[in-house]
């Protein structure tokens, strides 16, 4: 069993009401020094088997076309953790 | 200037019906072998200065009060970037 975690993020330039909503949020809580907050996604995939060459070129791809919006967002794939069961 | 990541994911055992929607298309999208997805929330807080003792506390306790709900999600804090400056 691969795990393959894809994060999700809001463009540097696009402006994030959630994240500065969290940002006030943790002012208010006591946190000091809190100088922005970005909020994203984060998928966990569960792939059977150890990760093969098609299969991480195709999780790239969907992650563009599926899990992201590459106009407002940016996004990372990266492997876990790679079982050779 | 610190970066902090809190991720937030739905706990094992609660039904992920995002999660599992994405895996369908996954599938539909021609990537083999996904055994499931979990789809979850990331927060990167960016803290001024480097992070200090208090601070870190502060924002474990802003995790498990604010981002996540620790009925159904588990959470990870971890420093993603810790400058001197």
């Amino acid at each position: 069993m691969s795990v393959v975690v894809v994060d999700v993020m809001p463009k540097p330039e696009i402006l994030d009401a959630q994240g500065q909503a969290v940002a006030d949020a943790l002012t208010r809580l006591g946190v000091s020094g809190i100088a922005g907050v970005r909020q994203g996604k984060r998928f966990e995939l569960q792939v059977d088997g150890p990760l093969d060459q098609t299969q991480r070129e195709r999780i790239e791809q969907a992650a563009a076309q599926l899990l992201a919006n590459p106009v407002i967002e940016q996004y990372e794939v990266h492997v876990s953790q790679d079982s050779l069961s």
